[in-house]
């Protein structure tokens, strides 16, 4: 039976014979994706911490809080036996309701997925750095599929001297190529079908690589090909800002991709290298 | 010899050993006040970490923060022999310059000291959970001087689920009543007999303390007498949410006072009772 710990005074006592501890942190509707963290972490540490959490403070107005799925039960029975999971509830974590302090994540943080969702990357924060404070965890392991994420969770550990390794691991995908996502269930078959044009776009981008104007003409020849597919944007970033690479940049970039799909909100990325 | 460490990896390492820890952050120019802190630390746990850091970050355009007084060796020498003194550099705790990751303490920051000093609270707390997460400490020590900094620090504690217990010294003051300050080197004699008009304005409101109104109409009759004292607020705040109580509010409260005597900014405080 795997272990489930609702409150913040039980896991903490849990921890204090935990030994070395990695974490996972998601916000349920756990697929392959979160498995493939979950694995990495059992290779990481003594004891596998998932918690199980649908922070309101990183869901805008109008945004999917209220109809994001819960299922706890089936969250559970998908993890291994040996897992503890901490799934607290909302007055747990915000016993205030909300939290007045925040970690913020500046400018960095209204860019992209952060324009679109004004106030998510600083919910986001400040609710990684409360879980990171209650797991005390050794390693944190994140998916590369929430790339901004990625990098802004890393500049936070590094900026507040955050006493955890950061591992971050390789986007599970589909045979078709469509990343895992949790809102990937709110897709009708026309739709999944459409939804392909996002990984499509990124890896259309990387074969034809020799400029930042190259790669993203490319990507938008696949995007535009397919008029199910609102698209947000898509750009190539330097990992190390997470900034538009310049025209004359050559070297890694992370090709990015927003679109909304019927409804539904869509994110990806891939690595790629200019030049 | 007091040990003085000066990076984060040497006071990482040296702390591996240290048993349980109470930690002092402070920016140096040490006076009683903080050596009441270092005091009460010694009591608290097996090892006390005094940080002395001037951090830019909480000082905003035009400030002292050039002028503000360094002496690392006359510090260290009014330390007891057994604290380990933490000393980084800027480069050591800003490598990247400042930090765009940020600490935020929301509306309660802008209020008092935080309307005349735009940003000063968000650079006090970043560095705060910085220390924080460098120190890991069991019990930090602050001073009850800095009143609204020590409401801020708490409620981040509690919102971002900070494994630490926040503990609280008195006022250090002079005979005369001035509360002590790094600051105060900065006053001649008659700006320093015009600065007891402060610890004076806040002792009269307490003897007078039936309503807010009665207790803030004692307070600027002392404050109004002293033309060399050019007052910012004085106000009695609500110890729970550092907003001033209401007209008929009965019960404690936290006087608070903040003026500048010539070009020095000086601030006070006492509990107070109405009612």
């Amino acid at each position: 039976m795997t272990e489930v710990i609702e409150t913040i005074a039980s896991l903490r006592l849990r921890l204090e014979t935990a030994g070395s501890i990695a974490f996972v942190p998601t916000m349920g509707a756990l697929h392959e994706g979160h498995l493939a963290l979950v694995a990495r972490a059992a290779e990481l540490a003594d004891t596998v911490v998932v918690s199980i959490f649908v922070n309101p403070l990183q869901f805008g107005e109008g945004e999917d809080l209220d109809r994001y799925p819960r299922d706890l039960d089936s969250d559970v029975a998908k993890l291994p036996d040996d897992v503890v999971v901490f799934a607290p509830s909302v007055a747990e974590l915000y016993p205030g309701g909300a939290s007045e302090t925040l970690v913020t994540a500046g400018e960095a943080g209204t860019r992209f997925e952060g324009a679109s969702r004004p106030g998510h990357f600083d919910g986001m924060l400040t609710v990684v750095a409360k879980l990171l404070n209650i797991v005390r965890p050794d390693v944190v392991v994140f998916g590369q599929k929430d790339a901004q994420q990625v990098f802004l969770v890393r500049r936070m550990v590094r900026e507040l001297n955050v006493p955890v390794t950061v591992d971050v691991v390789e986007t599970v995908r589909e045979e078709s190529g469509l990343a895992l996502s949790s809102r990937n269930r709110y897709l009708d078959a026309d739709q999944h079908r459409a939804a392909l044009a996002l990984s499509g776009a990124l890896n259309t981008a990387a074969a034809s690589a020799t400029t930042r104007a190259n790669a993203l003409a490319a990507a938008h020849e696949v995007l535009d090909a397919e008029p199910a597919v609102d698209l947000d944007y898509v750009e190539l970033v330097d990992p190390a800002t997470f900034l538009p690479v310049a025209d004359d940049y050559r070297g890694p970039t992370t090709a990015i991709v927003a679109a909304r799909v019927g409804t539904t909100r869509l994110i990806d990325n891939r690595m790629l290298q200019l030049g």
